[in-house]
């Protein structure tokens, strides 16, 4: 009889050890993912933080930059930034000729919403620092909205951003 | 005689093989570590990415914003930064009681440099959006730089931040 209350004993001690374990656990996942500055539109790029940071690279390094603005609660931004990271192209051009920021707030800069302000919006500024207007998606209330299906023509325009940049220089 | 050939042969193709894995791990390794937006100054508190939206959500929380201006290459920025992360009761009260901002970069703001432009300094902004001045550490040369040795000046400078806020709104 002994025998057998002890072993309950023992089981019991196990379990009781096994789930307070599994409760450090739980707290410890509870701990927060550090922010990153990719937000998720590509981890391994260099994304500047601010937009005069941005422009001050764009300057120095002579390349133009991409600016991006979008919401963590907007399906439309979503959906554009997992087809903007998962793209290959998109993603090694971006790394090798751009500047690159990605804003979730506006800046003060008016020059960045020539035809309003909405998300997802994508603008390019060249290293002399004129918002290029003139690159722009198909939607004539939207111009500088893209939706996920329109990745080769932000492929162009990025194309063109770095061409018209190229010769106008 | 022939054996002892193949054998040789043998080790010299395990070998090779080793070596093309151990390329091929290095180059793996060379994949970026994702950017933070916390630089190093508390992976686990929430930073604002830029002074607009800083001063967006110290104006819709309420509470007062802490602005770090540092560099990457300054030693004082380096030996700062490590002292704020490390120090518990710092990174508790940053995390419950202020907005949070460091910035590589310098902003649009003048106000945000009352006597200058170096690093590492740290300014306080109240949600009314008035820069705090007054809130110095204790070098009358540079109002607003910290030595790692002054984070008790800092931290009490935080609460002052913080009562100042709630006695004049």
């Amino acid at each position: 009889m002994l025998k057998v209350l002890l072993s309950i004993f023992l089981v019991l001690v196990v379990v009781i050890s096994i789930m307070g374990r599994t409760q450090k656990a739980t707290v410890k996942k509870e701990k927060r993912v550090p922010q990153t500055l990719s937000k998720g539109w590509g981890d391994q790029l260099i994304w500047a933080q601010t937009y005069e940071e941005a422009l001050f690279w764009a300057r120095s390094k002579n390349k133009p930059l991409m600016v991006i603005f979008h919401l963590d609660d907007c399906p439309h931004s979503q959906a554009l930034k997992k087809a903007f990271a998962e793209d290959e192209k998109i993603q090694k051009i971006a790394d090798e000729n751009f500047i690159l920021l990605n804003l979730v707030h506006e800046t003060t800069d008016k020059h960045l919403s020539p035809d309003g302000i909405y998300v997802p919006r994508i603008l390019f500024v060249d290293p002399s620092m004129t918002v290029r207007a003139d690159i722009t998606g198909r939607y004539s209330n939207r111009k500088y909205a893209y939706e996920p299906s329109d990745i080769k023509i932000l492929l162009s325009n990025m194309e063109k951003a770095r061409k018209l940049m190229k010769t106008e220089l």
